[in-house]
């Protein structure tokens, strides 16, 4: 049941955060939202930015007693409509960007503590100041917020080397739906005191409680990277191309990504002063790069030459400068973007077992032909760890709008395939809106009734950002 | 409440499991009643022995309908007596050692699917049999089970490089306290299809539900290793020298084990043929493991040559051959073993902050000889991951049973040092029932009102190895 925001509560509430800590107009408003991809336009009366923990705290715990509904916010980068309150305006929007100081950063521990608010990138460049490396690398790494890659489990580039988002967490402090403060900001590598309670919250997308800081591992930085591009067949080739460089480099294998021939005429035609890598045109490209402190060029060149004998590769080139380097990360980088002028597309962010990704690309990439005759797919993604955003673009000249009305009927094509394979229907972009419902059909109903029991004892009330990821049992 | 089965449930679960899955006389039910160290000494009426995934259902939902309790045992080598049953006799125990099956290797996916009952070096040889590494090593592990050390997020000497149990489990089968089963079994690296319930489950001690099976990571295997051993003057000299090492050789350090001259006198004396390793008597010993593919041995060489120059090494040594680095790995292992012929000992698993390390142990030392004179402490542990058993022999020719009656009073002793420096009171064994009161000492309640409100949610009838870890709300 959707109880709006008292007058009295909203009048408590401006007085408790003060005029920089509340936005109230609609033209101020706005930007809190609308999800980045523009999919979902929410309402809510007042959008509240607290600026320490303890303000959070007092605004949970005010709405808790009002009985009325919070979305948390970070950097508003998600892909889900995670985010974004629902239309009815009945919520309040919790932005924790004010919440940005990095609290600690320690060398000898290697670890930083950062508040909810601080970017990706803030995070990186404080490692990067003691010289230590903070490994998730992300598109929106500018604007999305620790506390949203800790709400979502965020993935990027390199999780084939140092996993997502939950490898890196040492600590949390949360704000319980009752206003209570959990002080889980540890910094230890071992601690086996109780339930794990933080891998509870991380990937939770704020519907546990606010995660208000968190305490992160800081990595050694690799001395020299190598990167390099290779032209491969099929899927089955680049697999075979991967597992021949894990073997060969071990864990200093940070990066195997993977796009079609379509995605790269996108990018050409999308990014100035971009241009085709390789002479030879094939169906798909994979990007490697290897981060490490030895001579791993050799290395690289041995596999790619090993790999040509094979006939898993037809053409390749080893980045020669960081310049060089950046070029073949820039036509990975624009993959989605490029996406945009090309008209209406449906994006699906899913992940298989290595040994059904080739499978998979085959049966759904004839399926959703056979759906929607002529669509244009941009299949792309992190090759080693079975995760492809297997997006679709409307075919040219037909209407946007007549392609995006087709979203639900196109997802359950690509999904029902994916979970045939074993895969997964959201592999790092989480549920949030998107997916609540179209899970239930995949998810087991044991899993669904755990989630919903989970829900139900620490979120009662169902205040903390209803009718995403799981609904109370 | 304490219900004792009745005469009808026994019978009608030895009609389910059969002669092979139940042991009802003294002397066969002795081995599982008693805890590894031998603090603790149980009854039941009945061991249980299933034998596949469906009779654990059987048993779990007959016994959840009577309202008898379990307590889950794998290869009962745990240290805080996780897996021994209360004195009282009215549970039942449930051994899983007879699910020894491993049902899948893929060495494409690089994953491995094990039953609970599979050891430890099953799944190591499993995975060497493909030409992996499955990196978990601890010395029990010719008999401790999977399903213990997913139970207890078992770490070990390779946690530095590789992370704990939880790090390897990419899937879990769960048989939940009413019986129902939780199929997570999922072999992908990226899945955020709403909470991650696995991590739930990881390191709960069979409170929550019973592990049958883990889907884990295999990883690449690496060709060479260099096992190196340094007389350091001091446990923050010892921690300048890893400092180096991981700045020098980044993610190949695998293990950066620590003890003291008193622990290797106590393995001299007890372990045949050992022999001192080094020319100089110095107070802490630091073993290095460098896992890789490239010539590491310079690399160690360098970093060795530098902690000399600097002082926080005053000698050192590179095994030169295979059985050089086990003859240095023999005095670590038995550091724990070598105590026995001591007289009696107290353990303390405790992990800290590496910038409280050096602190912490001149303080609890100092602390513990005053409270016990003469005692005779043996440190050692995982100095990479701030991770020390800080163990207490007995001062020599006293009564060992007077000793041991002071447990909780020197563990309140040394735990209330560690918690001062931001520590944790158990680091790698779990809190079982040893620690399941001194725990609510250090965590603030919120912590254990969580915990308390996550077992009343998944095992609200408290049926699940009861008075272990937590008590429900």
């Amino acid at each position: 049941m959707v109880q709006r925001p008292s007058a009295a509560l909203l009048a408590r509430l401006k007085d408790l955060l003060g005029p920089a800590g509340t936005v109230e107009s609609e033209a101020d408003k706005a930007p809190y939202l609308t999800d980045w991809r523009r999919r979902y336009r929410g309402d809510t009366p007042l959008v509240l930015r607290p600026g320490t923990t303890a303000e959070v705290q007092a605004v949970v715990g005010l709405c808790a007693a009002a009985g009325v509904a919070l979305v948390p916010q970070g950097g508003n980068t998600g892909l889900v409509g995670g985010g974004t309150p629902f239309e009815h305006g009945a919520e309040l929007l919790l932005s924790l960007t004010r919440l940005n100081r990095i609290r600690a950063v320690d060398p000898i521990d290697d670890t930083l503590v950062a508040e909810a608010g601080v970017t990706l990138a803030g995070v990186q460049a404080a490692a990067a100041a003691v010289d230590r490396l903070y490994p998730v690398s992300l598109a929106s790494q500018g604007s999305c917020t620790i506390g949203g890659n800790v709400a979502t489990n965020a993935g990027g580039i390199h999780v084939l080397r140092y996993g997502m988002t939950r490898e890196q967490v040492l600590g949390l402090e949360v704000v319980l739906p009752d206003g209570r403060l959990w002080n889980g900001l540890r910094s230890l590598r071992k601690d086996n005191t109780g339930y794990d309670l933080k891998q509870l919250f991380i990937g939770s997308e704020g519907t546990l409680g606010v995660v208000t800081a968190a305490c992160l591992r800081l990595w050694p930085r690799p001395a020299e990277r190598v990167v390099a591009l290779a032209a491969v067949p099929d899927v089955a080739a680049g697999l075979a191309l991967f597992g021949r460089l894990r073997a060969a480099a071990g864990q200093t294998l940070s990066a195997c990504e993977i796009f079609s021939e379509r995605g790269l005429q996108f990018v050409l035609a999308f990014l100035a002063g971009s241009r085709r890598p390789l002479e030879t045109v094939a169906p798909w490209y994979v990007l490697l790069e290897v981060l490490g402190d030895h001579a791993l060029h050799d290395t690289v060149e041995t596999v790619l030459a090993a790999a040509f004998e094979a006939g898993e590769a037809c053409d390749g080139t080893i980045a020669e400068s960081e310049a060089q380097a950046m070029a073949l990360w820039a036509l990975r980088e624009h993959l989605s973007d490029a996406q945009t002028p090309q008209g209406a597309s449906l994006k699906h962010d899913v992940a298989l077992p290595l040994a059904a990704l080739g499978g998979f690309v085959a049966q759904a990439l004839a399926a959703v032909e056979a759906a929607a005759p002529g669509v244009r797919p941009v299949v792309f993604g992190h090759l080693g760890d079975g995760n492809l955003h297997f997006n679709l673009t409307q075919p040219p000249g037909l209407d946007g709008a007549a392609f995006l009305a087709r979203t639900d009927e196109l997802a359950l094509v690509v999904h029902d395939i994916v979970h045939a394979h074993g895969g997964s229907i959201a592999a790092e972009h989480g549920l949030g809106r998107l997916k609540i419902d179209a899970i239930d059909r995949y998810h087991d109903p044991v899993e669904r009734s755990l989630m919903a029991a989970l829900k139900q004892a620490l979120d009662p009330g169902d205040l903390m950002n209803p009718g995403k990821l799981v609904r109370p049992a």
